[in-house]
C-alpha cells in the first residue's frame, strides 16, 4: 500500500467564496502514482468546507443566499460563539456543506460522474487556510 | 491491497424518491472478496445523495416535507441556477443529505448498527442515474 | 495492509449532548499501530452523529438552538415517524450534522488542523449507544 499527503493553501479576498479545486486534487493523484485507491480531501479549518457539486455561478449564488437564510452572518449577537469572534455563522454553514469528500481513484484518475467538481467552500476568509489531501492505495 | 469498482444504475418514476440499496452494496462486497476494508458509496450525479438512515416510510415522508421546507422546488424562479434548468432545489437538498457514505467492512460484511440502511436519495429523477461503489482492503 | 476495529460506547444523561471523543480516537490509532492510513469514525445509530468542529461551549449552545430551529423536537405529532416513537427530529438533526468522519493518519497521528476536534453528537440519548472506529493502512 502507498500513501500520499499534501496541503493546499488558499486565501480568499472575500469572507465567503467557492473555489474549484478539482485540477489541484487530480494533480495530487498523479504525483502520488496511486492507480487504485481512495482520496480524502478535507478542510483543516472548522469554518470551511470541501464539497462536490456543479461549477455553475448561478448555483453558487443560490448557495450563498440559501446558507445566509439557514445561518445568517448577522447580527453577530445571535450566536453565543461570537463572544470573542464573529464567525459563529461560518461554523454552522460548514456543517450544512460538509467538512470532507472521499473520492474513488480508478486507473489513476478521479472516478467522477460528468458534472462532479470539488470545491473549497470558504465561510470565514481573508486569511491563509488549508485543505488536506490524503491518498491511500496502490 | 485489493480494489473493486461497480456502478449501480437507477431510474426513478418520480422526481424525488428514496431507494434502499443496502442489499446491492452487500453483494458488491461479496463479489470483491474483500474481508477487511472500506467501502465508498457515492452518487455520481450532483442532484442525488447516498445516505444512511432508517428504512421507515413515515420517516421518508418526513424527509420529503422537511427538505421541501428547507429548499422548496417551486417557484423555479427562486433559484438563479434555474435559468436553463429547473433543478436548483435538488442541488441544495443533496447538500443536506450528503453525496456519499464510507462504510467499514469487517469479516466480509457491512459493519453496521442494527438499524443502519443505505439509501439512494433521488431529487431530480425520471432518468437513468448512477451510484459508484469503490472498495479497498484485503 | 493492516486493519483495526473498535466500538466506543456512550450513555448521555440528557436527550441531546455533544461529547469530544478525539482522545479516544487517537488512542485507537495508537493501538492499531497504523502509521499511514485512513480512519473512519461513524455513529452506529441513526439518531446520532460524528462530526468535526470546535470544542467551544458557546458554539455547542448555538448548534442546539440552530438544530432545534431546523428540526424541532416538539410537537411530536409533526413527524409521521413518531407514530411509534418520539425521535423523528433526531433522524433529521443527524442528517445536518452527518453520520461519519474520515480522518487522515500521518506518522501515527490524526492529521488535523489546529482546531479540529471529533465529536459524538447525540440527539436521542439516555441509553447506551455506539460509535465504530475502523482504520486501514500500514
Amino acid at each position: 500500500m502507498k500513501s500520499y499527503r499534501k496541503e493546499l493553501w488558499f486565501n480568499t479576498s472575500s469572507r465567503r467564496e467557492f473555489l474549484n479545486i478539482t485540477t489541484e486534487v487530480q494533480r495530487c493523484i498523479e504525483e502520488s502514482k496511486i492507480k487504485e485507491g481512495l482520496c480524502l480531501v478535507n478542510a483543516m479549518h472548522i469554518t470551511a468546507s470541501v464539497f462536490i457539486n456543479d461549477d455553475e455561478s448561478g448555483l453558487h449564488q443560490d448557495f450563498e443566499v440559501w446558507l445566509e437564510g439557514l445561518a445568517p452572518e448577522k447580527p453577530y449577537s445571535r450566536y453565543k460563539h461570537n463572544g470573542y469572534e464573529d464567525n459563529g455563522d461560518a461554523h454552522l454553514k460548514r456543517q450544512v456543506m460538509g467538512r470532507e469528500v472521499v473520492c474513488a481513484i480508478t486507473q489513476g484518475k478521479l472516478d467522477f460522474g460528468p458534472w462532479e467538481q470539488i470545491f473549497y467552500g470558504e465561510f470565514d476568509g481573508k486569511r491563509r487556510k488549508r485543505v488536506l489531501v490524503k491518498i491511500i492505495g496502490e
